[in-house]
Order: C-alpha cells, then sequence, then structure tokens
C-alpha cells in the first residue's frame, strides 16, 4: 500500500527469513537486533519521537505479515512502547482517558500474546471494572477507573509470570517481535493452515509500525471494509467502523459496530477517501479485498489490506464479476470458486414452511442451516452427532470447537468478527451478536428471552442467511442452487437468483473444458434418476449390498448363515428377482449411458447382529431361563462368522469365490434385466465390476463364472449382451499386478477408500477417533488421507496401475468411485494422472464436475495451487 | 529305461504335449488317434498279439509319465484289453485263476479311475466274496469265486454309470489314456503339486506297456526297490516284494509284502539281475533310484523307475555319500537337502525315559514323534489341534487327511505303501501295517489288543522311528541333531551319529557359501542364548511385547487403560526396571552382536480380556446384583479402546506418538542397560527399530524422541552410546516411499508377514479358516504367500525399496523378519534382491543357514529349481 501511495503509518518489516531462522534455530538470527535499531532510529527520526520518550513517547504497533490471510490466528501487539512513564506522557499529547486506555491494551494484549497469561484473567477484570464503576462498555470507565484497571493488570502480570510487565519500552519491541514468530509455530495456527492448506514452511512476516489512534474520542475510530460483500458477492460498500476505539476492538466482537455506510454520515471526507482507496487496492488485486483502517482525528490511515475471504456464494459472483468486469479470464475464475464452496451452497436450508418463531436474532453471518446440539467449549464438540458452539465470542483457542461444529453462535460480534471471519472461511454456518442470549460458561447453558433455559446437549437450529435462533430442530430444505441442478426452477426463478445464475454459468465454464467424466455412485434407481439430473455421465459405482438394507438385510443373514447347499440356494432363488427389479429400475433411469455393477463387497459381518450385544442378550436370556432357539442359532452362525479384522476377511471378490451361486445369481439379474430393456427398445448399458481383486487368478476365476452365466442368458433369452467386465484396483497388490490383470480386466476401476486403507495399514473405522487426531496435530498428516489422496504413496500406486494397465491394454477405461473424486487436489491428480472419469455420489456430481473443469483450466494456466 | 537296454515290456508314450492340448480344448488333439493306432500295431507285430484277441489277447497297461513322481496321485490301469471274450484267451494261456483275477483288476481300477465309481463298492464286494468263500486273502479265492466277483464287478458298473463295463479293447484304452490325462486335473493332484511345488502346467505322459504279469503263480511277483535305504540314507538293498501279485497290490498295501532281500531266496537269479540293474540306474541318475518291477515267470522286467523320495535324515546321508563317491559337487549337495528337511531332523522325539509300553507296533515307515487325537477321515482331521490320522489303508483320497496330521497310521501295507511314501514325501511321522488293529470306519475308532477301545479325538501318540503305538500323550525329547546345535553331544556321540554327522558337515559346507547372514527373532536371554548356540549373527528381531506376557500382562493392562497422565506415568515408571532387567540379559546373551530391538508393536486389544467375554461376564454379574466395580471400570476401558480391525488400529509406530512417554521409557531402558554393560567391560549393540511406519514423517518423529533419550542417557551416565535407528518396512506405503525413508533411517527390516497382510488385504487370523482353502483349492495360490514369498507383489515392494533405499543410502543394511525367513523359495528371493540378512525364531537359525547356502550354491550352479 506504502508503494501505492496510500497514507500507511510509517513503519518497517522484520522479514519472513528472520522468521524461519528464528524458528529454525530458536535464536533471533544475528545482526537483526541492529537492523531493528536503524529501521527504528529511522521511524523515530520520521515521526520526530522517540519509542517510549516519556514526554511524548513514539508507539507502535507489531504486526504479523504472512502471505495468506490467517485472519486471528497470528498475533498482533498494539500501543507498544507505552510504561508506567510514558503513559503520562501520551496523556499530554491526547488525554487522560486515552493514554491510560492505550495502557491497559498493551498490558492486556502483551500479557495474553506475548506472555501468555489466560485472556479471562484480563477479561474478568475489566468486567470487574465496569462492574464496580457501573460502566455498561468499556468506553465508558473513566480514567482512574482505567489507572486501577492498569494497576489490576500489573498485578496479573507478576502474579501469572513472577515477572512485572517490562518497562524498557525496547525489550517490549524485542518480545513483541518474537511472539509474533511464536505465533506461526502456535498450535491454533497449524491448525489453522492445515484446514486452509497454506504451507508449513512460509512463516511470517512482522510489520511495526507507528501507531495511529482511533481511540482518540468521537472523530475517531476503527474499521474493516471490503470492496464488496463478502456474504452475498454484491458489489458496493460494506464493512463495520467503531468508534473510539482501536482496530482489535472491532474484529475481537468486544462491542458491536456500526455498518460502514454510517461512516458517510459520520466523516464524510474519510468516507470518500476510503471509497477511492479501495477501488485503487481491487484494480491493484484484481479480487476482493479486505481492508483495516483507522481514523485517528479525522485522519485516514490505512493499516493492512488482504485479498478477502467470502461466502461460496459471493465467490461464485464476484468471480464471474470479474470476468465481465474484464479483469480476469475463465479459467482464472474456474480457480477463484472450488467445488467445496460448491458443495456448501448445496448444503440444505431451512423449510421456509416449517419456521417456528425465533427464540432469538442474531447477524447473520455465513449462510446455511444448521441443527446440532448446543455445546459450549471446543471439549464439548465432541459430543456424538452433530454440534452447535455456543459462544459468547470466538477466539482462536476455540478453533477446534469451530472445526468440529455444524454451526457457530455468538452472543457479541459483528460479521467481521472472529466467529464469523473463521466460520465463512470454513463455509460453516454462522449466527453472531445474537445479545439476547445470556450465556454462563460454568453451567453450561444460555438464557434466552422469556426465560427459556438452553442446557449442552439441548437440539438447536440457527440460519446463517437470516440471523435466526430456533429451539429443536426445524426441518430444512432444498437450496435454489439444487433446485436448479434438480430441474425444479422456472426460467424466472433461475434469472432472478442471481448465486443461481452464477453457479449455472461457471458449471458451463466447467463443463466445456473437463477433460475427465464424472460418474455417480449410484445404488438405487432413485439415486440414478438424481445423478442423471445433476450431469452424471453414468454410473461408475452400483454397491449392490447397498440395496440390502432394511428389511432385506435378513436375507443376506440368511445366506450367509446357511448351513447347507440347499437352504442357500432356496435364499438365491429368493434374491434373484428382487435384484432383477433393482437392476431393471437403475438400467431405466441410466439408459444410453454405462451403469458399473459391483458383486456384493462388503464384510459379511455387516448383515449380521454384533457378536457383543448378541452374546450378552443370548446370555441374559439362558440366565433368565428364557432363550430364544432362534438367537442362540444365530449366535453360533455369528461366532462362527466372526472375523478379528473383518475389512482383511472375508469380502470382495473372496464371497463370490467361497459363496457358490451367488455371483452367479447376481449376473443373471443383470443379465436378465439388461436383456427384459433391450427387448423393450431402450439402450441399458451394464457392465460388471469385481470388487478387491488382488491379482489375475481371482479375477480370471470370477470373470469365467460371469461369461458363464451371461452366455447361458443369451442362449435363454435369445438377446446378445455385450457387458464389459472389470475390476476395481483397490490392494496395493493389484495395482502392483495391473499389467497382467489388464489382460483380462477390460476396465479398471480405483477403489480409493480400501486402497488408502491397505497402503497406509489402517482402516477409517478405527482410526479417526484414535491416533488421528495425533497425527493430524502433529503434522504427520496435513490432511486425513482419505479425504485427500495420498499421492506419493497411493497415488504412486494408481500410477503405476494406471501405467502398466494401458501399457497392456492401450484402451483401457479407468476411473475412481473412492471419495477422493469429489477433492479438488485430488481430482487434479486424477487428471494428471491420465484418467477416464471419477465416479462420486450424485449430490457431489457438480462439484466433481466443476473440479474437473478447474483442473482443466488449471493445466492451462500452469495454475499450481490447488486450494 | 530302454535306451540304458534294460528290460522294459515293450510300449509307446503318448506325449506330455497331447496331454496339455487335451486339457486345454477338452478333446483330443488331432492325428492322437491314428498315431495311437501306428504304434498300437506296432507294438502288436512286436509281441505277435492282438489287443484284446480273444484266443491269445495282448494286454497293456497304460500309466501317467509325469516329470515329477506324484506316487499314487496320477492313475493307473493294468490289464487293458481284456473282455468276456479274452479273459477265456488269457486263462488258456495263463491259467483260470490267472485270467479271471486279471479280469476283476480290471474292472475294479477301470471302474475307480476311469468311470468314477467309489472304490468301497469293489472292496466291499470283494469283501463279502472272501468272506463268502471263506478265503483270508483275495490269492486264496478260486476261479469260480473270482468268475462270480467279475459278475458282481460288472454289475456294480452298470449300477454305478448306466453303461456296461466296455468290452472294446481300443474304447478301452483310449478311455484309460483319457483318465491318465484328466488324473492330471484332479483335486488330490492339484493338492498334491501345491504341496511339492510342482508346476501345473506340466501335464503328464501316457505309457502304453504290454503287460507283464506277476499274478501267474508263485514263480512270478511284484516288488518296488529303492538303490539305498530311503528312510536312513544306509547303502544297501531296501524294497518290498510281494509273490504272485500285480503292482498296485504292493502299493495299494492290500497285503504285507515281504523286504526285498527275501527276493535272493525266492529267486536267486532275478535277484543279482535286479542289484546290477540298480546300480546302472544309480550311476545314470546320480541319486537315489525308486523303481517298481514284475517277474513274471522267473523273468524280471523293469516297469518304472524314478528319483526316489526319502526321507530327511536319508537327504543328508545320500547327498554326503553321493559327493564322497565324487559323483555330485558340493553345491549340488547343497541342492539335495532342504531346510524344511532339516526343520524336520529337528523336530522332537519321544523321551527314551518316559515311553510306556506300546498297544500295538506296526512297521516304521516315516520318522518322528506325533502326538494327536485320533481322527478316522480327511473330515476328522479338522479337529483343533494336532491330529493321528488312522486308516486301514490310506488312497489319494486320503490326501487332504494325511497333510492335514500330525502323523498318520495304517494296519496293513508296508514300507513302500500309498500312507508311508506319501507321509515320507511330506515329512509326517508314519507307522503303517499295525495288523493288531481292529479299525471299524463306521463307529469311528479301533480296538487294540486287550479289546481296548480308541475313539475320534482320544490322544495317540506314534513312534515313526519304531513303529511303535501308544495310548495318551507321551512326552517328547529332543532329537540328536537339536542336542548338536545344542552343544549337548560328546565328540563321541556326534562321531556314532551318521545322521549328526552329515548335517554337521553340510551346515559347514552351507555356512562356507552364504552371502546371506542369519539373525534371530528372540525375545528373552532364554532366546537369544539359544540362538546364539544354533549359529545365529545377531538378533534381528527383539518383540518388546513379547516380554509382557502372563503377569507382567497387567501393567500394560493399566498402561493403556490409564485416564490420567499421572497414573500413566506411574505404571511407565514400574515398567522401566523390568524392561531394563529384560534387556540387559539379552544384551549379556548377545555380546558383540547386533540385538535390534523393536518399540511396542501390538494392537493393544491384545492385551486386554475380550469385549465379549467381559461384557457378558459383567451383564451377568449386574442380573445377579453381583457387579464387580473394577469389571464395570475396565469394560468402560475395553469399549472405549474396541477396535473394528485391530491390525488397521492403534499399533506400532502410532503408540509410540499416542502414548506420551512409552517410547521414551523404552529407549532409556535399552541405552541404560548398554551403558551398564559398557561399564562393566562388555560390548552391547543394541539398535532401535520402528515399527510400522507408513512415511518418514513418523520416523523422523519418533527418532527425535529416540534421540533426545539417548542423548540424556549419554549426559547422566557419561557413557557415549552408538545405537543405529532403523525402522520396519512393513506397509506398502513405507516401501513406496523409502527412497525418503532411508535419508533418516540407519537400517530397514522388513516384515513381510504385516506386508503381506496390507498387499493382500488379508489378515492371517482372520482367512486360513474362511476362504483360504476355497483359494488354494481352486489354485488362485499355489502356496500361501504367509508361508511363501509372493514375489510378484510383495515382492516387487521389497524390490523398490531395498532399490530406492540404497540409491539414497547406498550402505543401508536391509534384513528380513517375517516368517518367509526359512522358506526356501523366499531365502532365494531375499538373496538374489541384495538383502542383507533374513531373521528368524532360534530354531529355524540352522534352516535359514541352510537354506542361505543353498541360495548361494545355487546362484552359483545357475539353479533355477527352488523345491
Amino acid at each position: 500500500m506504502t508503494n501505492l501511495g496510500l497514507p500507511v503509518p510509517p513503519g518497517f518489516t522484520v522479514t519472513t527469513e528472520a522468521c524461519r531462522r528464528y524458528l529454525a534455530t530458536g535464536d533471533q538470527p544475528p545482526g537483526l537486533d541492529d537492523e531493528i535499531d536503524a529501521h527504528l532510529a529511522r521511524l523515530e527520526a520520521e515521526r520526530g519521537k522517540r519509542l517510549g520518550d516519556p514526554a511524548d513517547p513514539l508507539l507502535v504497533s507489531v504486526r504479523s505479515g504472512a502471505k495468506f490471510s490467517m485472519p486471528g490466528m497470528m498475533d498482533t501487539v498494539l500501543d507498544v512502547g507505552l510504561n508506567d512513564d510514558s503513559v503520562h506522557g501520551l496523556a499530554a499529547a491526547g488525554g487522560e482517558r486515552f493514554a491510560w486506555d492505550s495502557y491497559r491494551r498493551l498490558i492486556q494484549m502483551f500479557g495474553t500474546t506475548v506472555l501468555g497469561i489466560e485472556a479471562d484473567r484480563f477479561e474478568d477484570a475489566l468486567a470487574e471494572a465496569k462492574r464496580f464503576n457501573g460502566a455498561e462498555r468499556d468506553v465508558d470507565l473513566d480514567p482512574a477507573a482505567l489507572r486501577d484497571l492498569v494497576a489490576a493488570y500489573q498485578r496479573i502480570v507478576r502474579a501469572a509470570t513472577g515477572i512485572d510487565f517490562p518497562q524498557d519500552p525496547r525489550e517490549q519491541l524485542d518480545m513483541a517481535v518474537r511472539a509474533v514468530f511464536d505465533s506461526w509455530d502456535s498450535d491454533r495456527a497449524r491448525v489453522y493452515r492445515r484446514q486452509e492448506r497454506i504451507p508449513e514452511h512460509l512463516g511470517t512476516a512482522v510489520n511495526v509500525m507507528a501507531m495511529v489512534y482511533g481511540n482518540l474520542g468521537p472523530d475517531s475510530g476503527t474499521g474493516v471494509a471490503f470492496t464488496r460483500d463478502p456474504a452475498t458477492g454484491a458489489p458496493g460498500v460494506y464493512g463495520d467502523y467503531l468508534t473510539d476505539a482501536q482496530g482489535e476492538d472491532v474484529v475481537a466482537g468486544v462491542r458491536t459496530p456500526v455498518p460502514l455506510a454510517e461512516l458517510e454520515r459520520l466523516d464524510a471526507a474519510s468516507y470518500r477517501e476510503l471509497r477511492r482507496i479501495m477501488a485503487l487496492l481491487e484494480e491493484h488485486y484484481r479480487d476482493l479485498c479486505d481492508i483495516e483502517f483507522t481514523i485517528e482525528h479525522g485522519r485516514l490511515w490505512m493499516l493492512q489490506t488482504r485479498i478477502g475471504k467470502r461466502t461460496p456464494a459471493a465467490a461464485f459472483r464476484i468471480a464471474l464479476q470479474l470476468v465481465d468486469e474484464g479483469r480476469i479470464s475463465v479459467e482464472e475464475a474456474l480457480g477463484r470458486v472450488t467445488g467445496e464452496q460448491l458443495a456448501q451452497l448445496m448444503f440444505p436450508q431451512f423449510d421456509p414452511e416449517a419456521k417456528p418463531e425465533p427464540v432469538a436474532v442474531g447477524v447473520p453471518a455465513s449462510p446455511g442451516a444448521a441443527v446440532g446440539a448446543a455445546v459450549f467449549d471446543s471439549d464439548g464438540a465432541w459430543h456424538p452427532g452433530p454440534v452447535i458452539l455456543v459462544r459468547r465470542e470466538t477466539s482462536p483457542d476455540d478453533l477446534p470447537g469451530i472445526i468440529a461444529a455444524a454451526g457457530v453462535l455468538t452472543s457479541r460480534g459483528g460479521k467481521t468478527s472472529h466467529a464469523a471471519v473463521v466460520a465463512r472461511g470454513m463455509g460453516k454456518t454462522c449466527v453472531v451478536g445474537a445479545e439476547d442470549l445470556q450465556i454462563d460458561y460454568a453451567r453450561k447453558q444460555f438464557t434466552a428471552p422469556g426465560g427459556i433455559v438452553v442446557r449442552e446437549g439441548d437440539t438447536l437450529s440457527i440460519d446463517g442467511a437470516t440471523g435466526a435462533v430456533y429451539l429443536g430442530a426445524v426441518p430444512v430444505a432444498s437450496p435454489p442452487v439444487v433446485e436448479y441442478f434438480e430441474g425444479r426452477l422456472t426460467r424466472e426463478q433461475r434469472r432472478s437468483d442471481p448465486v443461481v445464475q452464477a453457479v449455472a454459468r461457471m458449471m458451463v465454464y466447467a463443463d466445456e473444458r473437463r477433460r475427465l467424466g464424472v460418474h455417480a455412485n449410484a445404488d438405487t434407481p432413485e439415486d440414478a434418476a438424481r445423478a442423471r439430473r445433476f450431469g452424471a455421465d453414468g454410473i461408475g459405482l452400483c454397491r449392490t449390498e447397498h440395496l440390502f438394507l432394511g428389511e432385506r438385510r435378513r436375507l443376506i443373514e440368511r445366506l450367509v448363515t446357511a448351513v447347507s447347499d440347499d437352504e442357500r440356494d432356496a435364499v438365491l432363488a429368493e434374491l434373484l428377482p428382487i435384484q432383477l427389479g433393482d437392476f431393471t429400475g437403475i438400467l431405466a433411469a441410466m439408459d444410453g449411458l454405462p451403469v458399473t455393477i459391483r458383486l456384493l463387497d462388503p464384510p459379511l459381518h455387516e448383515f449380521l447382529p454384533d457378536l457383543t450385544d448378541l452374546s450378552v442378550k443370548v446370555a441374559l436370556a439362558e440366565e433368565r431361563g428364557e432363550a430364544d432357539a432362534d438367537d442362540v442359532r444365530l449366535l453360533a452362525a455369528v461366532r462362527r462368522l466372526h472375523e478379528q479384522n473383518p475389512m482383511l476377511g472375508l469380502r470382495g471378490v473372496r464371497l463370490a469365490l467361497a459363496v457358490p451361486g451367488l455371483a452367479a445369481m447376481q449376473v443373471r439379474a443383470v443379465a436378465l434385466a439388461a436383456a427384459a430393456r433391450i427387448r423393450a427398445g431402450a439402450d441399458p448399458r451394464p457392465e460388471i465390476m469385481v470388487p478387491l481383486i488382488g491379482g489375475t487368478a481371482e479375477f480370471e476365476l470370477v470373470r469365467e463364472e460371469i461369461r458363464r452365466v451371461l452366455d447361458e442368458v443369451a442362449a435363454e433369452t435369445g438377446i446378445a449382451l455385450d457387458v464389459r467386465i472389470g475390476t476395481m484396483i483397490e490392494l496395493p497388490r493389484a495395482a502392483l499386478t495391473a499389467g497382467r490383470i489388464a489382460a483380462h480386466a477390460e476396465f479398471f476401476s480405483f477403489g480409493t477408500n480400501d486402497l488408502t486403507q491397505t497402503t497406509w495399514g489402517f482402516s477409517r473405522d478405527d482410526v479417526e477417533g484414535s491416533f488421528f487426531p495425533v497425527y493430524l496435530a502433529k503434522g504427520v498428516f496435513a490432511d486425513s488421507p482419505f479425504e485427500v489422496l495420498d499421492e506419493e504413496g497411493v497415488g504412486r500406486l494408481v500410477s503405476i496401475a494406471v501405467e502398466e494397465g494401458r501399457a497392456v491394454r492401450p484402451d483401457l477405461p479407468v476411473g475412481v468411485c473412492g471419495e477422493h473424486g469429489g477433492d479438488p487436489a485430488s481430482v487434479r491428480f486424477f487428471d494428471r494422472t491420465g484418467l477416464d472419469y471419477v465416479s462420486c455420489s450424485p449430490f457431489r456430481v457438480p462439484v466433481a464436475r466443476l473440479e474437473a473443469g478447474r483442473a482443466a483450466a488449471a493445466a492451462k494456466t500452469g495454475e499450481a495451487d490447488t486450494r
């Protein structure tokens, strides 16, 4: 901003290089001290004041300056240079109240961020001071009260650290610089970087700037501005302003600010100047900018600017506005939105018909509809099921809770408060500033108007679009973007919704550019139909086991526990017409498009009662002399079939080989369904996929049986079927022997979930609540490899299999049907590796289409950033 | 033999090529029929008889001729060409009894092998005929009785197949040839080939030979001869002879033959000629030969010869005899023995002091001492725990039972009976011809002299060295070869035992030649000491979890269920001195040699009570109002720690990262133990191994902690420790990222068991009783990949890791500590892949030394056969 000629307070920067060396060695790099001295001397000369001069002190702010915005994550210390002497000098220049208020801010910020004292201790003292003095807001405290507060703060520092608050201004500066460096390595910053995929090694710079004061009275203030509306993407003035305050007051949400537009009334000149600068900055950054400013006695100062965070809706709209304004290309626009953002736009909303009276209405800070159990801190966020984190305001310490929560509700703060910014960045529903709620952390409850008490665990619903807070679970409805994909919007409705318009246009751009096909994982006719509406090019995975949920589960239970061939064959005979019906429906829904049907795959115990539960039930029944013969028989079967590690047991192709007639029954159902569709003049395109093979021998055996049944059905029906037979590649050994497998298999589909399980040797069922949190905290993973494909390990196997499979069968179709099909980095990897398609759940199909388009656009622009 | 000028009945051979084409297409190759006609015409001309000529029929035998001996596995049909007419012609030439006996043999053999009729149906008819005629042996049946028997057999054929026994001799021949072809593909032959590692694709030839008759009266007979004693390896005449019999009678064990030496008395000329031919054959084959012959009216005919099966003891002795006789090189001698044979020589024997009176004594047919539950058929062999298969005689149908059994006991047959030959080949203990036992299949019991009844499930002990059969479990003692390795034999004892001498000499040859080091998997000071006595070059794997069995298990239970840091630290403090003691003992036992200590590895549930059992216990106790607070608390912990797939859960390095202080405690114990040993003037060489890493990040974190503790202990003790820190490579991802791991790890050790589990995606715990039998039966595996390393999949990962690890760290030591370290094919693979050592259990150390020597010898001679 200095280079753009904008009014920035003078200062200097300690580089990221110094930070990285400090973090590596634990010491300030040699020479840094002298450099800071020299810069400081220049700054003092420019301002005509000396740092901490008792008569007229120069004060500085010490802020982090990282490459990527990490709002609230990095430490900032304002008013550095104040001490028991210079506070009087400052009072002489700006008044008693201002000076003591600044001093207590310094001690409070320095105490928490540099000395690591719990923020509550200062907050409690402040609350006590307000109570004692009958002050409602902190600005209502008079100089004497503030002086007492400073003394109280100093006692807190002494009690907590054993040292006095440092009086040497230069020592304050050094400690603050180191604290900013250290904050790069704090747990909360690591967590945030992982969440946002910011590289760990970057480090942070430190900006030391001469203080300008927003807390010099009614003609001063501080604010945050956005160049477009980061919530809706609408152009225009957007932001918050707080009179007689320092910057931290706005983002900390301690007082509720006024909308930025109010500034025009309060200080028209500064407002005009700010608008001019906002236009300049957006021109420069070619994107939405997020600006912090301070007005000191009517003079505007720019403190900081960054590319602004925005909601998903805003991301789509702004990217296309920028295209239309000629500032960025379509490829760049695709880079400005993510599949995850699109997914957020597809999150359900509350059913407008079903909304009850809200118990409170706060500020809508991040859209969406969240329903969950109320919890009051990060620990509570591990409550089973979705939760709503309820806080007075949030601080970086609440980050784990925000990540875990479905939504965030605060009783203080505005749209630019910590809670709002962080939740928006993560696409979590967020309502802030619901001031009617009295939150009691100690009792883990809040009281709403009318004396309604909500305790931890009670269900809440919060509406991020309106700010409404409801008791109980409010029914949710489909959002407009989903209605659009479903084809349920009229032309008029489409036109009148700018978000739908933006998404529709972006999808066209993505589809025009993408090389990867997008198939769906769909198991029922209903899913198949939806997948087709959502733009799927076919079904990449029909999990036949999912056809056996609910009542039908009993059939598989009977199949598995059959003790004679006759009994088993009888169950298979019952299953055949059911499967025939299923497949007919799915083929009808996907007429003309490929439908890849996977033979029964999962561990059989999934279809059996839990061994422990049933054992207890039978033991108790026997104890009471009420043993049920069926239960006893079933228990014997469950014991017989019990496996120590079902993921590594009898499943996949092993079932097809170990349970005679099972695969044949399924193939017969597929073939009969296809033949009936052909006879009806339709165009069914079933493919049969064999799961979990380890090598070519298993595949050949099953393929032979499949071919036999297909030939039988062709002979019976007189209808020749062209059914491709392929295989999942989901075990390391299958990938390692893919060349030989490709000699027999007509297509490959990577099951990246299973492949990740076996390549890493951990199961998703077991590790996410076990050592995964430790691994994420220690940085072993940047992301769960179940969410973002592990390119180095699992990806290497994928590459080997594609390369060696295609060496044998050059036109081998290769897809992926794991959950990685919707992750941007993973999709980009699959695109690069030459896969033909990704397959994902119907709801993720638009997401994957967008990501596939983004991957193609990124390949074109050479853009490497996968965020 | 024909080429050697030996007296072989004239005949011709249908090639393996024809077999392979037949098996591939299901049809006789075109032209084969004409060729057989031409050969047959030549044979008829040579013998001056026509096949099946009613007046004077040429009869032929139809035998398989496979590359590798598969005794009893492949079908043979004798006397082909007989029918209701030619039987009279044969009677005119050889007498009524001979002719009708031959005809009933043809129908019986043809019926069972070609037409697939159950052997019992013919056996029952034969038994009935003997009973009806008051005949004790089949030779006691007179011509009229045999004629009736033929009629009865023909009725059996008609009833079982709906067709008459074929009367056309040429049709008989064609069907017999096809049956021999088909027998290559029979389940029993597949099972045998898998067991013996004979390639599936070879196929069998068919030898059609003019019949010579051993059943022409007292000057005729048939026998089996070995050129050296296949049981002990002693030189000399060895075999069985049966007067007035056809070849199948000897190997089927129907009558008990006389020792071959008796032939000298019965027919001195034939005996001399046989001895001459035996010498000639051994000269030709440069190995022990197994010969089938027939004497027809005093004329010796050679029917078949093959390299003979032998006991492990004989294999060692014969190989060295051949070296000493200058017939083979030392390298070849190493190829003539296997590690598995050495292992068999190390199997326990019955304690000579503790043997009770035997209930019966049979013929010792294959050495060893077997204790197990009596079972009477292959189905019973799946009885839990070791079993002894008890049969009157065995047939190829009993093969699954023999494979599953610890030992085989029969009431009929001699040392060359089916049971004896097969058991010897597999190294199973076997006693045959225990004629005092009355075996009742229907009741699944046998009666021994004195009316003692032994039922299925009763424990038996059989001594393959003496033929003794004992009731109950007889204590076993250490065999001489083990006593030798233990260093407990005097010089005199060593010299007087030819087997010990042979083994000792072979070990010298192996050690002189081997490139691979042999380390031991040893977890206690006792194991370590034994490993050293058995020739280990160090400890490749000390599993620290094995130090927590028995009473100590409670400590780990407490560690795992600790709910506070204090509680956990208290347990760790208790563990430290215990581990210190363990490691001190192990380092003392292995002074001067490397000891690789692995950090705690196994899934924690192994140290906890079973969830289901404990749930039932608590539920029942609560029902009775007797709930135990400790149990309830423990159940909560077990539930909390329960994993769906413990093999894929919290274990290995994950424990080190998730349980603070655990790794540090173990490393501290190692370091303190080593420091104490150094202070005592010893030479401890501990290394620390991190288990189950998936990539470099995990390893670096743990390595940092290990280094920290080592430095701490060095500072505390003033003794600098040089402890290498390396890692297991036991997950596909570790192998795939080995290059990066090698930048930090100072050695690699492949855990091929775990690597096999994850590469294939099945756990050893779950699959061996589940789909593995199906997979082995269907030929998906030739061997369990847990026994023979899967070179294509797991081996490829090993190769990748070795290559990429050494590219980064050229002197990286690489070993293997899975159970594949004792398997010959696997050892050869590890040798070829450039590993530095294999590590195996102390008892397998000599086996691995031998295999390593064999691998080196094979590499030298270019020998590819890994059997």
